[in-house]
């Protein structure tokens, strides 16, 4: 038992193919098969900024039950740069990590990181938030990025929105994004990769479902939701997503970039998406917030200086089987470098379980069970 | 083969036992027991100050060959208490390191970490570096702190002297530093623990043997030579170690408290030492820079940049195995905690390594060589 749910079919598949096997409403359990290896679906993919996912070796990953690590198109880019990286030997072999990878386009952390940005129709310039220095992008230069990275799942160049943003806003941008598909698709060259595709629209059902019916008129192995989790207040994602992801096409994987909390996942799940990503469980980790089947632990309570117990008495991730939540509280009241690993470990190993436990459900026609039983869960507060 | 060289007749040795198997000039091969198993010497001891060798875990720790982790009083009292380590179940069950333990006694950080300081012949009044609380730390509450951790090896509370310091400074602390032993001696009543005695002296070889002669006059399981490391031109301390270390008691462990470098390591091996312990390998490493059989490595070098190999092309570290040059320096220049980690997985493997040498060079009776090689090894400068 290899905690993905592999499937017997898996070695017949051909790399792009996307293979669904059960569906339970619209939550589907699914294959997709990439130049290094299948991935289970529903999945959540852990991120891997910098060529790290922060504190984790791969092989603690892969402990985790981590099938997909994200690199980040706009940081490698300036530091340490993809020739760099190519020259090294491609980013599996640079981290290690020898699983599927997917990078993003590097649109988002344009418009949300750096200064002085001017956007044209041919691309962005933008200084470098580490030294100011000008750099160019456009859906060309992203997609010679992400195939010098060698990337598994390429994303396409799009216009990242912030919110709130008017209708016209919405519309330009939509229409920007569109035409920036075309050019990736025409760019990216790289027969190893799968090209995604990525539909914007804001918040509003009627922009998205436009900007799906451009996107997904170009023939792609994949399609992303962009543009959530960018500010907006997250019931209004939740309000949209059954009116959108079932619409997409349903022979492809449908990726939720940038979501979310264990909640969002399922509340995703139910509408059919297949695939995410999210800093929140590293992140957090680091600052001493904890996921657990029981809702969310903060380990800087004092209530925790002497109690013995695990984070979570249901999980058997290296940290649980190990370590006490008074240890754990020390490590962070400390400052260790320890106590960010350990945080970090339990809190993808968490996320892994919770979509495995999701694609067993899906699999034996018991998803609302599992959906219902975890909402209830991850709704409990730190008692 | 398990990487410590252990004996066949470990199995029969007694809580306490020092065994020589072999001597080589003054170097020593030899065994110790704890109440947590058998330590082979010479040892380079990995110090994990707040419960936690900065960056790893137990098992990884092992995995670099450490056998004994320090643990550090003063800390430990101050954050979490030593209190709350003994009702989590000691400090051994608390971190999960299950190896041997020691704990110095305190005395080392009261004098250098802490502020406002009031010596008297009972003990020292001190505010904590943490919170500015004030704090009496005795012989005896030294005991007690480091019984309540439930330390295998339990240094005698001492006094330990700046450098430089008059003669008449040097007699009156070592005079002290006795008769603190005294009543270290007759407060440690824990039975699965050694208690060490520390000869100090400053840095000159008659008050030296003074404090020898007072301190080793006290029966006991082992001895420690403290003071040194304190600010003193180490070649101070080189043309001292010959004349003292000798003259210690030959049946008895001999440690020198921390040293050092890997070229101090080899030097006080060459005097009859046998144990070490220090924070240059981890502290160093988050810091960039490595050891390696050719000497120090700054790893955020910029021809490094591109360098597709590893730290130390004679090293099988997890470190060296699996990443370049190129991905650490990338990892360090991020600030990424992985870097941090791999450099110190390499450090304290390089320094376990060193030892577990040392140890087959004296049982084989080629220790003048393998002290010769790696003084010159070690002396090679960044290429």
């Amino acid at each position: 038992m290899d905690g993905h749910n592999s499937t017997a079919t898996d070695a017949t598949m051909k790399l792009g193919e996307f293979k669904v096997h059960a569906t339970d409403g619209h939550a589907r359990r699914a294959t997709l098969m990439t130049a290094h290896g299948p991935v289970q679906t529903p999945v959540f993919m852990a991120v891997g900024t910098k060529a790290t996912v922060k504190a984790m070796t791969p092989e603690e990953l892969k402990d985790c039950g981590t099938q997909v690590v994200l690199g980040n198109t706009y940081h490698l880019h300036l530091r340490p740069g993809e020739k760099t990286i190519a020259r090294m030997g491609g980013l599996h072999k640079f981290m290690n990590w020898h699983g599927p990878i997917l990078t993003d386009s590097g649109g988002f952390q344009v418009f949300s990181l750096s200064q002085l940005r001017n956007m044209t129709e041919e691309g962005v310039e933008f200084r470098s938030h580490l030294d100011g220095a000008k750099h160019f992008i456009s859906p060309e230069k992203s997609m010679e990025i992400q195939m010098d990275l060698g990337s598994d799942i390429i994303m396409a160049f799009d216009e990242c929105l912030k919110y709130p943003a008017t209708d016209e806003e919405i519309e330009k941008s939509m229409a920007l994004t569109y035409r920036w598909l075309l050019r990736s698709q025409a760019a990216m060259t790289r027969k190893e990769s799968l090209l995604f595709g990525i539909v914007q629209g804001g918040l509003s059902l009627k922009h998205r479902l436009k900007s799906m019916e451009q996107i997904c008129s170009v023939d792609l192995p994949g399609y992303a939701l962009g543009g959530f989790s960018v500010g907006e207040p997250m019931h209004l994602m939740h309000a949209l997503l059954p009116d959108v992801a079932p619409r997409m096409p349903a022979n492809k994987p449908r990726y939720l970039m940038g979501v979310g909390t264990p909640t969002d996942l399922i509340i995703a799940i139910d509408s059919g998406v297949d695939m995410f990503d999210c800093v929140m469980p590293t992140r957090v980790a680091r600052n001493g917030t904890i996921y657990t089947w029981n809702g969310k632990v903060s380990i800087k309570r004092s209530e925790y200086k002497e109690d013995p117990s695990a984070l979570d008495p249901e999980c058997d991730c290296y940290t649980c089987k190990n370590y006490s939540k008074s240890y754990l509280r020390h490590m962070f009241m400390s400052g260790e470098i320890l106590g960010s690993r350990l945080n970090t470990i339990h809190n993808i190993h968490f996320y892994m379980k919770v979509m495995e436990k999701a694609r067993e459900a899906i699999a034996q026609g018991r998803w609302a069970e599992y959906r219902d039983f975890c909402l209830t869960r991850f709704a409990k507060k730190d008692s």
